[in-house]
Order: structure tokens, then sequence, then C-alpha cells
């Protein structure tokens, strides 16, 4: 990985110049925190913590980023070697990966000397605001489909291949089965799927060969694409093949008229006794879409989503912040209107009554509840949990919340006690 | 860079290989469009051009990633060898960067041998969507801003550091000043611009202290973030450092009440004759806020701009596809419902009257028009322009746009004949 130093913000390092400056190199802590929950978001998921610790430990001002800094003509040589030796050395306070948050909590906090942990701040928002946001429209869509298979094709709209990787990353977190993204499949042992474009069945004289050809290099897993002409004839032709003897294991609709096109298809495979077909659905799909099918009926097996979640496009973006809550052990709290903080290191703990999360209360930190020490002095006190297990947290997470904060519209604040 | 091979969604390989198996290597065109605009967009702006093709430079198969294909059991051995030598060869034909464009245009169209030109799908359509969807967001800044100062500070919030750094790139093209962003500044030598946080000014006992110190730090260019505590308060305890000498060149406010608050300021420092401090307001920042405080005389000098460009929260996506539109000389056409294209590789034609664009035509191409050949067998044919020269085709495509099209809501479509 390379450097990720300059995933920065100029201010993170006049302040820090300025605090060194100042003699201000006391301890600090910082702490991470969704002020307001989005109108269409019940609640969040935390996601992104694996990828900061990486993103962290990549965290070095080497040559090419000092003689950088040093070009701007703002920075004192005494300063700039404060860089060069800087690695972070912080202490990690998190909420683990996997666990549904809510308004006010804090998925992190970051403690230790005041410029040190002040320099991350860009980084450690960019970094866990993304996740968290794909992961939560995600648990959207995993609650949606009743159990049928979400797999991720966003990569292509996704804001850039960092977005692509770990957005395909917090949707395997959040129950999706897969990605059609091959480096996240790399990065973190994702299960990858994959059909064909329309293109593939347009450079063929006749639909019927484009399917052989395709059928003929996958005998095992082809899932064939039915609507580039016309969706109803696709499947016949499809039908053939297999009435043939060849192997296909789905078909894909990825334009308009969904519900009608599936319940078609269908029964014209059933009719004929392949109706083990599956029946794999793309194209603008995100929760309130695979909700609106489902409860009409429509055979659907496999939803293939993308753009809609990957942008969380109908909230793009939470109200996320870092902020100073702590500085030598005295409370830090500000005041602006409409932003004000909570002083002091936080611990959450969360209540439940007949099996269902009831209320958490936020309070100072001790030890005992959702938010665990993580890194000490820079270092993981533990191996962090890999893809799967984080999965199992969420789904654990996922069976204790109320029905009402499952409903894809508010129905309900869940209560946070600042105390 | 690391190898951009597997930004790749999978069914581009399985279908490269389908396509090898059935001997379909001819020559094929793609071509990449916007279908529909957005509701609030009433224009684009193309942008994205060249970090696409430097990813194509790093479009190679590498041991690690041909191992992990080799890995997924889906590929034959003759296929990963094709992979293991492909290089990107194709023509490049595209609308520059800058350069203001509509639904159905053509912004890039990339021809090659079949497979070679399939492969790259995923990542020509993620590298040219988010450029072209911020640039476009951006440029509605600029408009609103009406020669006012913008600066990027979306780092923090854009979907990952790739975002949080094309979107920098995408906003200076569009009429930004700069940016917050060290890397973007790095990178693409865009201006740089930092002030201080909240956290540094909780940091001192008294928010005097921490002028004066951060002054002390930076003496000739100190922007003082005055709404910790109060913000009319705080802009007293600025005018009183500066009374005395401190060199302050501007007061930055992050909170509600922009307009009262910027208007009360400003006449603090107007009445003692500091009336050239410049006013710094951001938190929230986009085009509609920028146009309502300026109309209501809100002496506002530099808006910090941030999340909600660089997500493009109000359309954070673009309808974009990558569609073959030609293969081996013959016209290729798509007919799903609502998804029709074009065939043939094309040209864009731009007419004018009395200054201002009035249409567009899009028809078979010919040398000659807005589309330009960029790259001859994956070689660039001319050096690609510097930022700062797309900014300038930007401003002159500006210069042109029809009045109504600059408006924030939509007024007018603008006409496209496909012919």
């Amino acid at each position: 990985m390379p450097s990720t130093a300059l995933l920065t913000d100029l201010y993170e390092l006049t302040m820090a110049q300025a605090y060194l400056e100042a003699g201000k190199q006391g301890r600090a802590v910082f702490s991470l925190f969704v002020r307001e929950l989005p109108p269409r978001r019940n609640f969040l998921v935390a996601c992104g913590l694996e990828p900061l610790v990486r993103a962290l430990e990549n965290f070095k001002f080497g040559k090419e980023e000092l003689s950088y800094l040093k070009s701007l003509g703002l920075f004192k040589d005494w300063f700039l070697d404060y860089l060069e030796e800087y690695r972070f050395k912080g202490d990690l306070y998190a909420i683990p990966e996997g666990r549904i948050v809510f308004q006010k909590e804090p998925l992190l906090q970051v403690e230790g000397p005041l410029p040190e942990v002040q320099i991350v701040e860009t980084l450690v928002i960019n970094t866990l605001h993304y996740s968290t946001l794909v992961a939560s429209k995600a648990a959207r869509c995993y609650i949606a489909s009743g159990g049928k298979t979400l797999i991720d094709f966003g990569l292509r709209r996704a804001h850039g291949p960092d977005a692509g990787l770990h957005g395909a990353r917090a949707c395997y977190i959040a129950g999706f089965a897969g990605t059609s993204n091959l480096l996240a499949g790399k990065e973190y042992a994702l299960p990858v799927f994959g059909t064909m474009a329309h293109s593939f069945v347009m450079v063929f004289e006749e639909e019927e060969e484009a399917f052989r050809a395709f059928a003929k290099s996958f005998p095992d897993r082809a899932v064939l694409l039915i609507d580039t002409y016309d969706a109803v004839e696709g499947a016949k032709r499809a039908l053939k093949l297999m009435r043939e003897g060849v192997k296909v294991v789905g078909l894909r609709i990825d334009s308009g008229g969904v519900e009608k096109l599936s319940k078609q298809v269908k029964k014209i495979f059933q009719e004929s006794n392949f109706g083990h077909i599956k029946i794999v659905v793309s194209g603008g799909v995100e929760e309130r879409s695979i909700q609106r099918w489902l409860s009409r009926g429509a055979p659907i097996d496999v939803f293939g989503v993308g753009t809609k979640v990957l942008t969380s496009s109908d909230a793009p973006y939470l109200d996320m912040a870092y902020k100073l809550v702590e500085y030598e052990g005295r409370p830090k709290v500000k005041k602006s209107p409409g932003k004000k903080t909570f002083p002091y290191k936080r611990q959450v703990l969360r209540h439940y009554e007949g099996g269902y999360m009831t209320y958490d209360e936020v309070l100072p930190y001790r030890e005992g509840g959702m938010v665990e020490l993580v890194c000490k002095d820079g270092e993981l006190v533990k191996p962090l949990p890999k893809v799967r297990d984080i999965r199992e947290t969420f789904m654990e997470d996922l069976s204790r919340l109320p029905p009402e904060l499952k409903s894809l519209d508010r129905k309900l604040k869940y209560r946070v006690l600042l105390v």
C-alpha cells in the first residue's frame, strides 16, 4: 500500500505545527460519531475499522511527501523532521465492525499526544464514513430480501476504485452473498459472481449462438442475459438449449418490467419442468424495489445490486464528525449551534428486553461494553476479525434489532441516553 | 501506481474467454455516454480522461492477479496466458476534459479487438463517471458563486481516498480555486488551503490564546475559526489581535446562521477599518446555499465546499453506460426498453448562434468536431493538457452556455440531435 500520509487536509498539519510550537502535546481523545441519522436510516452498521488500521500503518511521510510539503513554504524545518519521524502510536477504542449503532455513539475514539491524533482526522473520517454508509444501506437491502441472494454489482458507478473495493466489503458484511468486483474478491476472500453483458449477445448474429458460446466456455455455471432484444423470446431460446442438455443455472433480466417478466419467464420454465432455474434481476435495484417485487410475488432468486447501494444514493453521506472530547484529562465541549459535543472518552452499554435491544447508554469510559480497545500505542491488541466473522456479528445484532427499526421507513427513533 | 487490472467485474473476463473461444476477436467500438441527465443538471462537464489514461497504462495482470484468477477455477490456462500478455492497445476517441456535454453524447469511444476493449469496461466507467459527476456539480457552485472563491474541503466525506483526489481535481477544473487535500495538491499541482478546526481552539484555555498561537505559527496567512463558542465574541477577539498588529487574513464561520453572522462580523470589522478581512464560510455549503446567501447580501468572500459536492449529494450518480455500437464495421443496437442505443462510432458537432451554443449533432464519426482521437494503438497521440488548461477549456465553454442552462433549476433541455 502506498503512503496514506497525504490523505490529509492541510489544516491538520498547520494545526499540528502550531500545537507543537505552543507546547500543546498533552494526551487528547478524539471521538468519531454520527450526529443524527439521515431520515431514511433507522440504524447504522459500524464498518471500516480494518481498512483504517491498514491505512494508519501506512501513514508515513516519505521523501516525496516531505519534499512536497517543504515546497509549500508553510512549514518549519523542525516540523518536517517531526513528520518524517511520525508513526501512529495512539490508542484506538472502537465499536467492532458489524455492530449496529445509532446517533451520537462513538464508533471510534483515538487517544494519544494531541498533534499525533489530530493529524489522522481526515483519514479516519474518510475511511470509516464510507464503509459505515454502505454497510448501513446494504443492511436495508438484506432486510428487504427476506433470504434471497444479494450480489454487489456496484464497482462501475461507485465513486472511484477504493469505494468499489470497500463498498463490496461492506455489502458482504451486511449480508450480501458476494460481489462482481475481482479486487474485492481477492483482497477480502469474497465470493465473486458474474454473467454476461448485452454486448456479448450483440456480437453474435443470433442470440442463441451467443448463449451456446457462453455455455460452452462455462459449462457448469452459465447465467444467460435474456433481455438484449426481447426477454420472453430470450427465455425461450435458453429453454431450447436446456432441453438439448446444455446446462444453464440462471437467467438475468436487466431492464424495466421486472415483475411481469420474471413471472412470465418462470412460468415458461415451470411448465417445462425446468422450474429450478434461478432468476437474476439487476439494474437500479435497491431495498424498495426488492421489497416491492417480492411482496407482489415476483419469483426472483438473486438480486444484482449496484449503483444505488455503493453510492448510498438516498443518503449519500452521514453527518459524521471527529471531535476533541478530552485534553489532559479535562472535558472538552464545543458549543456551536447544532454541533454541541459531549466530553470524555465514552463507553456504550446496550440494554435488552425479551431478546431485543431497547436502549443504549453512552457513559464515561470503563471496560466492558460495546467499545473495545483495539490498538494500544499503535499496535493491535489482538488480530482483527475476518469479514466472515464480522458478518456473523452483524447477523447477531440484526436478530436483536426491534422489528419497528427494520422498517424501511422511519417508525421510531432508537433511544440513546447520554449520561 | 499498483495494477488496476482487477478493478474489473468478473463478467468482463468470463465474456472475454468466451469471445476468444468463439473466435470473436474482430474490431469493436464501445461508446461511453450518459443516457439522460439527472433532474437537477442542465449540463455535464466531461472529466476524468487523464486519470483513465494513467489507469489503462497500469492495467496489467501480474503474478498476484493471475494466481488469484487461477484460484477461481473458472478460467482456462490459455486464457490466463492471454491476460498475462494483455496490454491496452486500443484507440480512444474522447471529448476533451473540461468541455460541456449533454445526454447521449459519446464522452469516450474505445476501439480495438473485441475482448481487449470489453475487458476495460468497468475501469472506464468507474473512472470517467465520478470525475464527470463531480465536475458537473462543482460547475453549478461556480456559477452560483459569481466570482467569489471556492475551495474544496470534501476529502473527509468523499467516498474513499480516490474520490477525494479526483473530486478535488474535478472541482478545480470546474472553477474552484483549490483544495484542502494535500494529495491532490501534490499530484495535480493544485493550490492548497487550510485553516484550523474547532479542536484547535478548544485545546487552549482561552480562545484568544488559540488565535495568538496560530497566528504566531503562520504569521502571514492565518485564517481564524471564530465560532467554537460564539462567533461574534470570536470575531471581537480576532479584531483585538489585529489592532495589536497581529496579521489575520480571514475569519471562518462553520455553523448555522451564516447570513446573519457574516453581516454582523463584517460590520464590526468595517467600523474598525479592518473591512478588508476575508470571510470564509463552510459546513454543508453547495450551490443553492451560495446563491441564497449572496442574493441576500451576505458579505462572504470564500466558500469552503465539501461533502455535498464531492458526493454530488443531490444526484450521486449518472446513468452512464459503455455500450457496443459497432462490430467488424457493422452497426450494433440494443433494444431493451428504455435502454435503446445508437450504432456506429460518432462525432459531435456543436452549433452556435450569437456566441451561444444552440444545439449539438451526434453523427457517424468523421474528423473535425468535439470528439478527438486521444490514443492510437494504446499510445497517446499528443500529451494530455494540464488541469490549468482544462480549466480554461471549461471557462470558454461556460461562456457560451445559454443563460437558461446556467439556472440551478431545469429551465430547458438542450437539444441533441442523433443523426
